[in-house]
């Protein structure tokens, strides 16, 4: 096993991968793994209490599993993307399905979206309020529509005809986050209300990026959106290219992030793209977009990347960012601050 | 001047350009210039009336004169690109603004986006129904909000906020795009109906990409989408990468098109990333992105690109494209037709 350490990022290398890179016939072990995050901000052991790291360590574990258990029973990168992605939607610790943070109005509003790398077949959801899994929709939206995004009220009534699972807009609510908003609404800058910087823990979005055993990579990514937002705003999660990307040719990216920054940076393709034209390594390409473009520019977050050669990256320029992966046989590992 | 075609495509270089290339110092003569569309598809000189013609090539000239006394008179290609586009919006002959197409439930939704190569700032709204210029709104959430881009209702908000001219939804109807929902909706094949190339005529976008005597690109994009779209169907026209992308380290692009393969191929910034990363001209990235990858996947439409060189391209695999240029003190040109 070969890990290597990126300032505050972070990519590793399987020995398969390795291996394979070398141009070494390994067709019965081909490499396959899976990365998750959680979100990113402001994250640090002193204001993280213990049974909620623990929490959230158990459930970022079991998310990981979900995705692993499929890649390694031979299964497609899409499906285990899903899979990791559901249960991160269904726990109320993290900002995606049950557990959303609030709009203005004390609602709650799902984006999400999904991209097979196979064949650039992509999915997408944004403000759904009634859809208990919106990466479920966004699955639907690829697979039984011959459109990528859908949004608002009419995105739910084709969840309706296609029999996706509707609840009250009531079950996505948690204490946690109407307290989170309360915080928010208490603001008294308006213009530090308008900013999604006002709000701690800001970053909550979910998502998964893979690689099955036969070669094809898959991302997908899920969110409540940003504490007290209005307006019907869009962030880069429901949006192919800036929250989430997936090319066989190049690699898997799923992001988290102060959205705006990451759709004016176009961050998932663009990582995509300078791995393709650049010929740079996932590493490199990610690090760069991360750490130098979207940090100068003010952009904080992180994102979580695969390639076809098992390589990942895990570059985020806050204080912490809720992640883990699994390589093949190796053991699964999960990280939430920065000095781990 | 020097123009030089790519087949179904087109490139200029205007003299000034050349020189500038070339590494002379010409401060005082900075190239600048605008291009321009209408849409793409199955245009032919048999299935265009004489008159309607007419009054097309009139209106892009008028929309290519708006654009290009900003520029002349040292304006900024972001006024520009709006002031090109709102005249298209205005008119009921382009699918933009008041001569938008029909939802499937006989109203409009409106999609528009823009950005500022300077800085990579960026407006979106997506399904409007009551601003009469999406372009303008776009504007004022690239100013006036945090946010890059606003969805439906809350959109409209954001709109009354602002002060930007709403207007019944009617406003927008005309007795041509009624018509044709009416022969969308006879479409007894349901995967017909629901696939957007059953209807003719059916890339109904307008846009404008523009360089400036600062040096400094922008694009923008406006439409109502496609004919008898449902479930609040959202194209590549309001997302930045997909339909609209400027950046002054590459290029401004502007799609029209079937925008499902539009976003799936992330177009605009991935004309921008080969630009900037291949190191290739912008007619070897527009052409490469159209005629080949677009073209093999089945993605029917085409491009307007300008970069920070003044070159530009205007390829489309469909059979026409309403489009136009002006650069520097060149004559103003408008075409149809591919045989022109």
């Amino acid at each position: 096993m070969n890990i290597r350490f990126f300032g505050a990022g972070f990519a590793g290398l399987a020995t398969t991968a390795l291996i394979w890179a070398s141009g070494v016939s390994m067709a019965s072990e081909q490499v396959y793994g899976l990365v998750i995050h959680g979100g990113a901000g402001t994250l640090t052991r002193e204001n993280l209490p213990a049974e909620t790291e623990t929490a959230l360590r158990k459930t970022l574990a079991d998310a990981l599993h979900a995705g692993h258990r499929i890649l390694a029973g031979g299964g497609r990168s899409l499906d285990a993307v899903i899979a990791s992605v559901s249960v991160l939607e269904d726990s109320p610790l993290f900002n995606a399905g049950k557990g959303a943070v609030y709009t203005w109005e004390e609602t709650h509003e799902l984006d999400a979206s999904l991209m097979d790398g196979r064949d650039l077949a992509a999915g997408a959801v944004a403000a759904v309020r009634n859809v208990r899994s919106p990466i479920e929709l966004a699955r639907r939206v690829m697979d039984d529509s011959p459109h990528v995004m859908l949004a608002g009220v009419g995105a739910e009534l084709f969840a309706q005809e296609v029999g996706v699972e509707l609840v009250e807009n009531s079950w996505f609510d948690t204490e946690f986050r109407l307290e989170q908003l309360h915080i928010a609404k208490q603001e008294t800058d308006p213009a530090a209300l308008l900013n999604p910087l006002a709000v701690e823990n800001k970053f909550g979005t979910v998502g998964a990026v893979a690689l099955d055993k036969d070669g094809n990579l898959a991302a997908a990514t899920s969110t409540g959106g940003t504490t007290a937002k209005r307006w019907g705003r869009v962030g880069d999660s429901p949006l192919i290219g800036a929250g989430t990307y997936a090319d066989n040719n190049s690699c898997a990216v799923s992001a988290t992030g102060h959205g705006e920054y990451f759709i004016r940076h176009a961050v998932a393709h663009d990582i995509c793209a300078r791995l393709a034209y650049q010929k740079v390594s996932l590493a490199e390409a990610a690090e760069y977009v991360v750490m130098e473009k979207l940090a100068d520019a003010g952009g904080d977050g992180g994102v979580i990347a695969i390639d076809r050669d098992g390589n990942i990256a895990m570059p985020f320029n806050t204080e912490g960012m809720y992640r883990g992966h699994r390589l093949g046989a190796d053991d699964p590992v999960v990280r939430i601050f920065k000095e781990e």
